[in-house]
């Protein structure tokens, strides 16, 4: 409909067909303008050697510029800045009731999450960054041309300037593709939201070391590889504008229909979350070392130092959050009538702002489960574990923010539901959407969980979209 | 492009061009299938006639169920539901900074405003409610079908049931116009929300007391008048789904432009808003009837004791917000390039869920201006005030929520701007939206105020959308 109206005046066309051309373009182009696929390994091979690092686990008592809050035991900054660790109680009120207290990072700030675009021989490319921290398995990730909280970017840590921070505090408003605040982990961050933004230039821009671009197609096939791209390169990437086809106006329930069951789920659950003093929290131990749950479970939070020459400041200590075992985040996939759709969870997390977000089909630590009974697992969990490789559609192992999380890895996978499955016998809480369905809430915010987004950006990876 | 596909399979198309034809046909009928609008108002008088009420001030002292904290001086129901009145410290981290506390509204429960729709010959018609409110000026109102805070229809206080509340606690999925989660007041409210929802049926719908079927065009006759549709039904409302043109797919400024303002605006102020104990708070004081501003500024808290038979109980005594003076809530618009657009302002409130959401453009209460001098005065203040007549498209009074504010008017306008007015020297936290553009944010919730949602309401009633 759009494309039978012509601009005149001022005005332009709300929906820009143009822009899905492009984007389709770039995500067909494995040879980029500057890097190979060969080249980039090379180059991600040659900043691994030249920037040597190290991260060691310390006790509580060698961290540097931290310090225990004497009354609320809260791990706080000494500048007040950066984050906190404290403690959250949560109440569920829903059938049955829950409630629980745990460990929490409060950094009540917004950050800039930023990937720049620019066309190289008509076609889109991103500026990438090797980017080293310390909760990273492998420590180097490529990261988004920007990854800056606040503090980073009023230089509180007295580091050095964010490079290409200009381009998203100040761009011109036309060329910005995506800007939504998201959330992060809500149960492991209070109310933690982050500005994710795409923005494009036609600026001759320097190519600073350790950036380099690459096309949407070359970041497909490196989100098919382990701990390579990082969260926040794939939480910004999944904001990206995404073709619109004729087919994605199908789907099983109308928008309206989706609404209505993500606000009846938001209503479901009345969920009261309040931070408390981190000192003496139910159920969690503290040693010089570790603060962990008494049954060893969910995570601990732990400190450690971190020596490297290629980060903003040369050696710092700070704590981290470290998840008891490798999780597993998939989404069951079905391609109805040919269109593909995923099956939605609507899941609390205390520390979301909205209580409920859109989850994977499955996010659990399966080695928590060990031990529970057929009759009591979690829905779908030993269907994605037993799953034939031949209906594994998309498979990756991926790490979290590792600014504040050590060691969390989960298995990212994509899966199609056996033949047998029934379409509509889902157990409460869970609902099939497009993957279009599933951009439309991307795109208003607070309403996809990180995990989730993370797989809509490996989509184009998983080719599980047939389009015409 | 979605006309263009025929939905096959179980699948069907994501945008519904025959719902907008349905509302548009609704839209332009003025005489209902149950009423005229002379017998409405014939039936609206005999029921004000046979329900007499009187509302009382009260001293705190007398109120019954309610109590006063000795430790914090929060006024609480005894049951620990309905709300309670309590402290608000607000922070706001921007240039300037700036600080204050205030008494708030805390109600942590998400309630049901929701109409019921169904077609009479072909006509979308609205089941609406004539509702007893204590706090509006004339007291009986036009409300939703369905207007229940979780209280209410958990039956906390003893009355009758809901009516028509089974529409939306089980409603058919895929006949679900409107479901979204809502801010209300954020100067008076602490993150309060509430779910917006539009059902529609075709059952044999009994009309009950107190009842009547109204089509859009007579409720848009209807928000011409002062204080008669109530704040519960503007609102849901302006969740309804508009018809679309194909004027509406030009804007001054694209989706994502706008997407990039609202982020930028929410991203400029830190707000930290936090409940504190009510006793105590800085620059309020408390009498034995009031508690209010040093200065007499903002509103005070009061208390009323109602006595009526048409409520769920008989009589009752509650506390009451009662603003400082009449308020103004008007909307700039300009018709750029023949498609009509809104000033839209990003307002900070201490109560809202993010902090900023989308406001009229002027959002005052003009009394606490009159000292004020002419260069300090809010933007547009006096450009709404002093309008020529012949540029007042839309002119109404409207009361706010009457369970909870005490007189709580104000002159709802939308002005057309003066010719000499530039198009493009809006101050910061300013810009021009299409009616349709504001629609896109109401969709999806927490974006525009509940005054701007009135406004938008009542954008059928001013004729301002010139479409083909």
């Amino acid at each position: 409909m759009a494309s039978a109206i012509s601009a005149s005046g001022p005005l332009r066309l709300r929906q820009d067909q143009r822009l899905s051309e492009r984007v389709t373009l770039s995500t067909f182009t494995l040879d980029g303008a500057q890097l190979s696929l060969d080249d980039f390994d090379a180059w991600l091979a040659r900043r691994k050697a030249e920037h040597p690092y190290r991260v060691d686990l310390i006790p509580f008592a060698e961290l540097r510029g931290w310090r225990t809050d004497p009354t609320t035991g809260n791990l706080v900054h000494e500048t007040g800045r950066f984050f906190s660790v404290e403690g959250l109680n949560v109440q569920v009120h829903s059938e049955p009731r829950t409630a629980w207290q745990q460990p929490i990072i409060y950094q009540p700030e917004i950050g800039i999450l930023g990937i720049l675009v620019k066309e190289f021989g008509g076609v889109m490319h991103c500026l990438m960054q090797a980017k080293m921290e310390p909760g990273n398995p492998n420590l180097l990730q490529l990261a988004p041309t920007v990854q800056a909280t606040k503090s980073n970017y009023t230089r509180v840590h007295r580091g050095a300037s964010v490079n290409y921070l200009e381009y998203f505090e100040r761009p011109q408003r036309d060329r910005v593709l995506a800007d939504v605040l998201q959330s992060e982990h809500g149960a492991w961050f209070h109310r933690k939201h982050n500005r994710n933004m795409i923005v494009e230039t036609d600026d001759d821009v320097p190519v600073r070391e350790g950036f380099c671009w690459l096309t949407l197609g070359q970041l497909a096939e490196l989100l098919k590889r382990d701990n390579l791209v990082n969260m926040d390169a794939r939480t910004v990437l999944s904001c990206l504008p995404r073709p619109l086809h004729p087919e994605t106006f199908r789907a099983l329930h109308s928008d309206a229909g989706l609404r209505y069951w993500l606000t009846s789920e938001r209503s479901r659950y009345d969920v009261h979350a309040e931070r408390v003093p981190l000192a003496g929290i139910r159920d969690w131990e503290r040693t010089e070392t570790e603060i962990r749950h008494v049954d060893e479970h969910f995570f601990d939070v732990v400190a450690v130092s971190v020596e490297a020459a290629s980060r903003e400041v040369v050696s710092w200590t700070q704590p981290l959050f470290r998840p008891a075992g490798t999780g597993i985040a998939a989404f069951l996939l079905n391609r109805i009538d040919g269109v593909p759709h995923l099956l939605a969870h609507a899941r609390v997390e205390g520390g979301l702002r909205d209580s409920v977000e859109i989850a994977p089909t499955v996010q659990r630590i399966p080695s928590n489960y060990t031990d529970v009974p057929a009759g009591e697992r979690p829905p779908y969990l030993d269907l994605v574990l037993d799953a034939d490789p031949s209906r594994v559609h998309y498979e990756a192992v991926h790490s979290e923010e590792g600014g504040r999380f050590l060691d969390a890895v989960s298995r990212y996978l994509i899966v199609e539901t056996p033949p047998s499955m029934s379409l509509h016998d889902v157990p409460p809480g869970y609902f099939w959407v497009t993957p279009e369905q599933l951009f439309l809430l991307i795109e208003q915010g607070h309403c996809v969980n990180v995990q989730a987004r993370t797989l809509v950006a490996c989509l184009g990876a998983a080719e599980v979209e047939n389009h015409a």
